[in-house]
């Protein structure tokens, strides 16, 4: 894909060469999926890397995202992977550059937040990329158009794992606007959202803080849909052992059920095959998609949930946690 | 003004006779505001009521909304005055009947449950008014024009009150859902987010909770907007003596003053005159207007500023509060 320069902004061409991308924030999941899948991907070429702390070999680094603007006008489309909390004026200073941006999940730290990225990005007439990763998992689109003209009764959402596995020395996710047990369990919202044909609201929600820690390490929530449909959802930092990640649901007709975060795909008892790039890759061929058509995809309804959940939520402390 | 049915909701007509209206939920601001101001109003006049302890003398009651749905089909109009966490069903239900609904503030105890209050809206062809009383204040209006045009530096929101005299046993406000100092601070953030005239969002706050309680008694919020401009809001339930509910705009060319909850105008220390029909008697009115003209009127946007801070906010515990 080219990447041409329309009027002021980024603009759209034919995909005929990779396109060079920057990858700001250079952590764990920049590591472990972004750069993998970019350079998997036959749309972008990774051409430079923002990074405080240092970025990868053989790729040049910039110290901040003005430094990566003025060096390197060239490069259209960045893709911004630290936490949520600073990449408000990252995000901005991009998007008024009239550069592309995908955002990792959560988009934001608040849902304004995001709402005004969105007016920006329109404003300049580029492409805003909200990614939900689990979106991409292999069975969520089939989930997806088997569930279209479902009658649900039931959703229950279990989405347990073990904290220190995942999240080995994140100070960022106990941390205010890190949300806690909610950075995974965001994940399982960002499926069910996207299943789930009609828009649910939250009924009820309990949050249990450690006592030395700023967010939760657990929580369970419960959604009302339409014609007496509801949605359990129970998100737990603490679980040792098996992991679960799984998402069933009862319709008036049978039952589905999605584990593994959305990669495996029961329905009625019977595994269907289901085939997909994997998450990351499917992000980046999304985003390029986005980008070649001149569109925005920037569904916030994940986050929301997230925020009614802590204002409408009941807290509990619960025993202090120890990385 | 006359109601007319429309095809299959309550339509619109000239404004010929007052229209019967009906008020579900009577408790202190329905005695203190609503009956009063629906009195005074040449657009409506009070049919009926809908409380489960008893409603006003001379009014017929109801005791759910589905016995004033069955018992009065005539009844087109309906203002909902109970607390947030049980508004939504009854919302759903009078909208679904194709009512006209207003909804005493905060719209809902979800911002998600206020979009799909929109969406039945719209779908019924009725008019929602999710109403803000504080922007009917006197000075609102006008201090909203002052500053359509300027350049905002701060915004000082200092919204401190003594909740034993403004809430007495009220439980719900103490309750998940009640969401605490934010059920009067709100009212700040409608005006704010009424005479601000570019978007703002959350960068920091401080949540107070007194340990025996679901809900802040004290708030210190920070937005960011455009070029620099910040805005700070100190919300505090524990001031007694004089209270406050003041906010300083300072511009690059001078400074505005709201004080008394928006009643009063100060413009570079200059008292401004501000009349007005007082903040109920103005929702009324503008309930009849949006009627009139076939629309609705939803700004979320102080709920969901209150429901950022609640995700983004540190939270600290302070002396329990008895009432």
């Amino acid at each position: 894909m080219t990447v041409t320069r329309g009027a002021g902004a980024g603009g759209v061409g034919r995909q005929l060469v990779s396109e060079p991308i920057a990858l700001l924030g250079i952590g764990k999941i920049a590591r472990d999926q972004h750069i993998p899948a970019i350079a998997s991907s036959g749309a972008f070429h990774l051409a430079a890397t923002v990074s405080r702390s240092g970025g990868i070999d053989d790729v040049e680094n910039h110290a901040d995202v003005a430094d990566l603007l003025t060096a390197r006008p060239d490069i259209n489309v960045l893709s911004l992977c630290m936490p949520p909390v600073p990449r408000f004026d990252i995000a901005t200073a991009a998007l008024a550059a009239g550069k592309h941006v995908m955002l990792e999940k959560p988009p934001g730290a608040t849902v304004s937040e995001v709402l005004k990225l969105e007016r920006l990005a329109r404003a300049k007439g580029v492409t805003l990329f909200a990614t939900w990763h689990s979106r991409e998992a292999a069975g969520v689109a089939q989930a997806r158009a088997h569930l279209r003209d479902a009658q649900i009764k039931h959703v229950q959402i279990d989405w347990k794992e073990d904290v220190r596995r995942w999240h080995p020395g994140q100070d960022w996710i106990w941390q205010a606007g890190g949300l806690g047990v909610f950075d995974p369990g965001i994940n399982a919202l960002s499926i069910m959202t996207a299943i789930v044909p009609n828009p649910v609201h939250l009924t009820d929600a309990t949050l249990s803080f450690p006592e030395n820690r700023d967010t939760p390490i657990a929580a369970d929530l419960s959604f009302a849909g339409p014609a007496g449909m509801t949605v359990d959802a129970a998100f737990d930092w603490r679980q040792e052992g098996p992991q679960s990640w799984n998402i069933t649901v009862d319709t008036t007709v049978g039952q589905l059920r999605l584990t593994d975060g959305g990669a495996t795909l029961h329905i009625d008892g019977m595994a269907q095959t289901c085939e997909g790039p994997g998450e990351y890759p499917g992000l980046y061929h999304r985003f390029a998609e986005l980008i070649e058509a001149g569109q925005s995809d920037v569904d916030i309804s994940p986050l929301q949930h997230v925020a009614d959940a802590f204002m409408l939520g009941r807290r509990t402390t619960v025993a202090a946690f120890h990385d």
